[in-house]
């Protein structure tokens, strides 16, 4: 059933009556999309928020200067957007890529707000969601100061085994914020 | 009166009875702090979520390469904590000091917990907080990755003009992660 995973995901925080199960999951639109499909454009208006019902995601920052640089990943079970465009519904920072053919669960602005005044117990869940996203951010900008590139790709490693499998060296290595030959470099010495 | 500030902030975003909003004043507790007071040593366990009543807060990291990198500045009306470990009840990742004399409301995590039971307005309160922070944070990502340091320098001039007046050269350079001496550059190119 295409709902299981997004009701786990509710449950570890919230719990609902069935009625309020049914609402939430009438807001959702189902999406299946092919390895290297884009889902967000950057520039385009960012009108959805993703659940990543299975398979993986990237999002990416392309500048005149910057090539591509890979910013968040979004495996299984995990959210994604591009959460300052999208409360804005304005034209969005980066572009968001299935790395792998992926099945996405989506829900529109205008709906999330709808499901904040019907189900109150949402402002719980996504108060969570977003305290956790903050923290990932917050801890990242403090590892990037304080630990060695070697020490965060091997942290990395560990803690996202199914990510490294599937993306690139050059999608970690600027989500490390490292060049590409360097994390080569650190590949070599640990002869991974 | 104390408490006018903070519940301006609470109103901006939730609206409570007075029995509510009795409940939430008998949790904080109020500090005052010359300039310069440490409220938070990095490697103490954080205890607090602070609220800024009058002054100016930074948060710094000091570790064995970095001598001292400003991560955050909180202003009257901001709140500010080390999130991850205010949450885990663990040894903080930073400092917290005041840039100048300042007077805090703050609430202990016990209390917080206390506040989201009793209280479920605050979820929405602390969804929108959480929100706006994890929203601060990706738009700086992408800000340095897209924008050269006069831009971005010049940005927080506009609009942190209060945090400016304050703050060292070196607390804005290691902000914006660039060093002291480009920071010096930008400001003699711009005869600041």
């Amino acid at each position: 059933m295409v709902y299981s995973n997004i009701l786990k995901n509710l449950h570890k925080h919230i719990s609902l009556t069935q009625e309020e199960e049914e609402y939430f999951l009438s807001l959702l639109k189902y999406q299946e999309v092919s390895k290297k499909d884009v889902v967000l454009h950057q520039g385009e208006v960012c009108k959805h928020l993703y659940f990543v019902n299975s398979g993986l995601l990237r999002a990416f920052f392309t500048g005149q200067e910057t090539k591509e640089a890979t910013i968040m990943f979004a495996m299984e079970d995990w959210w994604i957007t591009d959460m300052h465009c999208f409360l804005q519904q304005s034209a969005a920072m980066v572009s968001i890529q299935a790395v792998e053919a992926s099945t996405l669960l989506k829900l529109s602005k205008h709906d999330l707000d709808s499901l904040y005044s019907t189900v109150p117990a949402f402002e719980r869940f996504f108060r969570i969601l977003m305290q956790n996203a903050y923290v990932r951010e917050q801890v990242r900008v403090l590892e990037n100061l304080s630990l060695p590139a070697e020490v965060r790709y091997t942290n990395f490693m560990k803690k996202y085994p199914q990510i490294v499998q599937q993306v690139t060296q050059k999608q970690i290595a600027s989500y490390l914020g490292i060049t590409p030959e360097f994390l080569s470099a650190i590949r070599a010495t640990k002869r991974l």
